[in-house]
């Protein structure tokens, strides 16, 4: 890392040079620049010499992301069912400080509300402590989720190709009557993946 | 990545099992494993074989997110002055799908409001098509924010400790009274870091 750093405010710098700086030998410092070059994160060039190039720290960064697994980094969902009134799911959304609440009919997934939606029906003429959510959830198949085998990096695409807040992380289960049905296991938002990235720096 | 994914999966698994499940000879195989091995993301134990340690990666993950500045990333924000209707303000918040919106005081940040205040303020009594948005806003000097100096790590523990969704990227300075201002030029929310984590894994 000291050595990227060197290159990075003096490219081109000569191994000499670098060398100087961090107070070694050049023999010292040949295999740490050797793993640097054929990793591609510097990039020699003779009688000039080495420049950074950022591309092998992207890719290895790419590749890390795609291998944690949602199951590793979800965080517990906030559900109610499908009959508590609009006014008590507010109070739920505050009092467990979450975007996103989750609707389950008979213990299976039926809808998502947000705090879009809670302004929206707030703004309106509506009784909302009578009024349940399932009159302002978005439904399924409208629900975007992810499942067990997905990663971290496939849940952030669909948090924003789809433009939301958070997904369920879902089981899929056969119903009694034969149907497909989702198991609400967890959550994935833009928090969990602010939080991964501030570990990441912390570790 | 290919030699990742097969220690990951069969360790301990000594190089020659390795070399036969990739068809290469174990000579050809040797440079890679050496330059793993010394960046610390394989451990090799003589007479067992390799293993697989994550450790280097979230070294070298964690390095690249402190050197991304907040000014490499950040969005366009949403700004609206303190007279604005809270009315207007929702209706802004929509057309522009935003969570947060940064308030003004001429020309300088003074205050912003959020999801929730909206929400709070809609489910009281109050007429807000004349009340402004500086009635309901949070005012400076409970407003975190970020300067240009600062990486989208630094970004992330703040947004994180301080639990808000977005911090106003500011420039500091001195008005003709001489006291400190802040102008917004930027923001950095979740959703800046969620689109920089899909970008680093699709390239």
């Amino acid at each position: 890392m000291e050595i990227l750093d060197i290159v990075k405010e003096n490219q081109p710098i000569t191994s000499e040079h670098i060398a100087d700086r961090i107070n070694l030998t050049r023999a010292t410092l040949r295999p740490d620049l050797t793993i640097l070059t054929m990793m591609g994160i510097l990039e020699a060039r003779p009688k000039v010499g080495y420049y950074y190039s950022g591309k092998s720290l992207i890719s290895v960064m790419g590749s890390f992301i795609k291998n944690i697994s949602v199951m590793d980094v979800k965080s517990i969902p906030v559900v109610v069912s499908e009959d508590t009134t609009v006014y008590d799911a507010i109070v739920t959304m505050f009092l467990e400080d979450t975007g996103n609440i989750y609707v389950q009919n008979k213990g299976y997934l039926s809808g998502v509300v947000s705090r879009k939606d809670f302004i929206k029906i707030t703004l309106g003429n509506h009784d909302i402590k009578t009024l349940p959510v399932a009159m302002i959830m978005t439904r399924m198949p409208n629900i975007v989720y992810c499942e067990p085998g997905e990663s971290i990096f496939d849940a952030a695409v669909k948090i924003i190709d789809h433009q939301v807040d958070s997904l369920p992380v879902v089981e899929k289960v056969n119903d009694n009557d034969g149907s497909e049905k989702l198991k609400v296991i967890g959550k994935i938002s833009k928090t969990t993946i602010t939080k991964m990235m501030v570990k990441i720096g912390n570790d």
